[in-house]
């Protein structure tokens, strides 16, 4: 089980966004190599924009477990975290945080610099499948003009 | 209507964590001087730390809407937001953030430094009613021990 697995499986997600005339990002929540919650972006259905993909797999991942923490979680989202969404992250304390695609317009380091927003003991992985993540979002955008 | 009237009825939200144990924190969105929307921090009962006073009181105001904006209102919070609850008001583009108490340790303005994390529109306004917003969060800690 690799990392470019699990970004398919948040991939995955994404198109169902993308289905759907959302912006496609798509999220996983992994403990032990088994995907424990899933999330797309849902703003324009629930009419919420904070409904980002991290946010409901997030939401589904402490349901799951009962528990307020994921110490022992991977997730994998398709597309840098935005400010809320990194912030998020920083609460549920995860063990690693894995994205495909940068953001320069709504990613957290457009606004954090260089400052850590995650817990200290999270790790960071970028850029796995980035290439496939922002040509979704690519696609996405040209549909739209 | 004041500040402070609104501040009050925040505090009065904040109460109601306090009540059941949760770190006591209270928020209420406001459009023409109508509350419609209100939240307290619901972290333990619902075993998530994103249920924030904030996230909680903002969905409730999209969905009272029908609307993903809230650039016609004013949130009310007890607590300076964390940097979660300042990226989901980044986003919901809302008119005004008015907070009491200042939170040395996990605010916004600990991880954005100078950064402006809201919508280049919103207006912030700190400290309105902070002694008695600072004294229940320092009841519920004295509580805790």
């Amino acid at each position: 089980m690799t990392h470019e697995y699990f970004m398919t499986q948040a991939l995955r997600e994404a198109r169902k966004a993308f289905e759907e005339d959302e912006v496609p990002v798509g999220a996983v929540v992994v403990v032990q190599e088994k995907i424990i919650a899933r999330g797309y972006n849902m703003t324009e259905r629930l009419k919420d924009p904070t409904a980002h993909a991290e946010m409901i797999a997030l939401t589904s991942a402490f349901h799951h477990l009962g528990a307020k923490y994921l110490t022992e979680a991977t997730i994998y989202i398709t597309l840098e975290p935005c400010l809320m969404c990194a912030g998020a992250l920083f609460w549920s304390k995860v063990k690693r945080v894995v994205y495909g695609a940068e953001d320069e317009k709504n990613g957290f380091r457009k606004t954090t610099g260089p400052q850590w927003p995650f817990h200290p003991k999270t790790e960071l992985i970028r850029g796995v499948l980035k290439e496939e993540c922002a040509l979704l979002m690519k696609e996405f955008f040209l549909k739209k003009r």
